[in-house]
């Protein structure tokens, strides 16, 4: 076996000029979807670059939002593939990038050594691209691939993913073949020790407003002149009102009726994952690179990871009302409006999130208070630590003498729950070694040389070459 | 008295281009205290202005802050009036300005005729340079002035006149000398009624925020992923339920330990002219200029202005935290802040605001949430209805042939109070014939025309004229 990866590994490091090519090709075509700019030349260039590697057949799908680019590689293998990935990123209009988010540079970062700083560099479409290379590599070395691939890459998961729900139903029956979802990702810390995550958090996102138009009460169009606050009533604390309902004082309670009740508690798998977890947990290291001074009621270790990963919460992202420039403007505002999720845990539904706050409100006499879905959601998902593609997953990170951090969940979200829920009902894993951050963040970056703490873009290869040949054996 | 007011009224008429003109190079000099553009060389202007129309002495005094222009006016009369004015004004870089803000153009607004709209037209650039013109009319005729002038023109009204009490005590000997104070406005409403108000309110503007690194829970220094939630708090929760404790949940009735402790109830006096307000009092064409629907607890009539006009208030002008753009970012922001104000009604003291407000939050164990004060503020002054300055300026009007709807106070704020508390005393007179509008918006306009509904340049000259021969004759 170690034979075998050599060859392979051998020519993935001859083609390393060749491979970061690949990868900038993809990076220097903008595709962000928040701004809907250059996505559809991104799907062409996807589509290509499926082709390009060997797929039978990739096209282009429509949906009501930003196509799919589905792909088919038939490699007559017993085990198939559906890989799941994104072409779509965040904006880059943030100050203080360092190289043109668009260029594809890389350059020296210490301490990671050669790193390609980029919009898409981490989130995802680097991963995206060193699969491929991956894939082209296996087939230069071995001729034929260990499995099937099915390739799924949607240009919408910066939007929620919102009308990927709408290609499954079209595409049920051949997504159906697939045995595992796979989602490549640079799962090591600043350190190089790989996160294994074996499932996500679901989320509602949605926006609360109180305006004086639907109130029927205090200004109606437009904010007036605050001296006014005397005699017409004040949307503003009226909303402050409802939020306050909604917590214990602290915030961290959620008092919303039904909130918990179909919280799952973390089973025997789950408490001995943490249990192992909380051995390598670096507390001290999340609290500098969050810059946070405790974890709620001062929590450490375990109870804090408990928390963190089984707890659903109720957030506010932001809220606005008024006047909020420098110095002094009198005002009695029309409207206040704030951004606010919930993550759902694991036997939490999304749809049952929406009703339950508007029956909170309706309870509390806020029934003026609106509610506006903004993205569709996704339910949790989760997968048990002992089915055979989370192993083969583990085991190809052992191959390549990594020793995982294996996390019952991320407290993040992902559209994993639209394969893994009915009617596909697949397991997946997500994973790779190498290391990118900043995601949604000024000078996003994946390590691409060897020689820091993390692995580079050669490794993160090899990594998924390793886990394509244990999907197979699983 | 008819035949001598003939006259001079007839000078204005004959001299309303020049007069025009002298609204418009006052205009024209652009004097954004907030954003300090112009001050220094419009504060030139004024001083100018002062000397051209024959005041003996005429100069900028520094302050720690923008400079006063001080110009006085010796006539050998009996009485001395302090003008208050200022040369400041709010910025004009909001969109939807049909014309140049200091274009200084004259366009035809229906239904008022011939308007010039540009920043200060109304506020209070265009009433200044009118009272200068009729200063200069009177004596053209007259060869003298019915009583002495000295002038206060400041430019920081827009920044809270926070350096005025600096320039007060300075001048504390000089300011002495007057008898009254006299604010030169146009006090028509839309359809010519003119308005007179015996006092303001006074005014305390401040923030409050709650930092996680003040806080030392939640986010210090930057916003963090929202899914952060599950084990760290949220100052924005926080500072909701700490918002939640000011007020009763309609948001009307301040909370707050001694809040209403010092408030005078309406008198004797103040109840007779609320009854003979309410009389020509138009309620609907309130609602219909604030599009509102209807006032606090749907009061109406005398009610309504009872609570309009003698209540204290705290309003929340703005509030903001986290993100605030269009769609989704999921955040879990490190700090919220509210602009909020306090309206003092008369007995209440400026100084107590902040203090109750601290004891407040701490008492409710809020001791994190910060207050920083944003303006010195200004006490509430009232003047009595019987005072013979303010039965002067009400005979003024009439002599003009105007009946003046006369109110107890406005609900808004003036830095009256400087001149009217001790160590000067002084009484305080605030009119003048003629409408503007828009204040602090786009499109702010002086009608100059006097066509229309409203009265227009020359007649609110020739108001300041009546205005001054009563207060001499008082």
């Amino acid at each position: 076996m170690k034979e075998f990866y050599e060859k392979i590994f051998k020519e993935i490091d001859s083609k390393y000029e060749e491979h970061l090519k690949r990868v900038q090709r993809l990076i220097r075509q903008p595709s962000v979807s928040p701004l809907n700019i250059g996505i559809r030349d991104c799907a062409e260039l996807v589509k290509d670059m499926f082709l390009e590697i060997g797929c039978s057949e990739a096209r282009l799908v429509e949906t009501s939002g930003n196509p799919v680019v589905f792909a088919k590689y038939n490699a007559n293998a017993e085990k198939t593939v559906l890989v799941y990935m994104m072409y779509d990123t965040m904006p880059a209009d943030e100050e203080g990038w360092i190289v043109p988010p668009f260029e594809g540079k890389v350059i020296d970062m210490p301490p990671f050594g050669a790193t390609l700083v980029a919009r898409g560099a981490f989130n995802t479409k680097g991963p995206l691209a060193a699969f491929l290379n991956a894939v082209e590599a296996i087939k230069e070395v071995t001729k034929e691939l260990p499995v099937n691939l099915i390739f799924v890459a949607e240009g919408e998961e910066e939007l929620g993913s919102r009308h990927l729900p709408e290609f499954i139903q079209k595409y049920q029956s051949e997504l159906k073949k697939a045995d595992v979802l796979f989602f490549p990702t640079a799962s090591e810390n600043r350190r190089g020790k790989p996160i294994i995550h074996l499932g996500v958090k679901g989320i509602v996102y949605f926006e609360l407003e109180l305006s004086g138009e639907k109130w029927g009460k205090g200004p109606t169009k437009f904010g007036i002149h605050g001296s006014n606050k005397a005699w017409i009533d004040s949307p503003v604390w009226r909303f402050i009102h409802a939020l306050s309902t909604m917590t214990t004082n602290d915030g961290n309670k959620v008092l919303i009726e039904s909130f918990y009740d179909k919280v799952a508690v973390p089973n025997e798998e789950d408490e001995y994952l943490l249990k192992e977890l909380v051995k390598t947990f670096d507390e001290e290291t999340v609290k500098e690179q969050l810059q946070i001074k405790q974890f709620i009621d001062d929590k450490h270790g375990i109870d804090a990871l408990r928390m963190y990963l089984f707890s659903p919460t109720l957030n506010i992202n932001g809220i606005w009302s008024g006047y909020i420039q420098e110095g002094t403007k009198t005002l009695l505002p029309h409207k206040i409006t704030a951004k606010m999720d919930v993550r759902l845990v694991p036997n939490m539904r999304t749809e049952d999130v929406l009703p339950m706050i508007r029956k909170h409100l309706d309870k509390h006499g806020f029934k003026e208070v609106e509610i506006r879905m903004l993205e569709v959601g996704y339910n949790p998902a989760r997968m048990s630590y002992k089915n055979k593609y989370v192993q083969a997953l583990i085991k190809a990170i052992e191959e390549m003498n990594k020793k995982p951090e294996i996390w019952p969940t991320i407290a993040g979200s992902a559209p994993f729950s639209m394969f893994h829920d009915p009617p596909l009902n697949l397991p997946f894993i997500e994973g790779g070694l190498g290391h990118g951050g900043l995601a949604h963040s000024p000078n996003e970056y994946l390590v691409v040389g060897e020689g820091g703490p993390t692995s580079g873009l050669r490794t993160l290869e090899k990594s998924y070459v390793a886990i394509l040949y244990n999907i197979a054996k699983a």
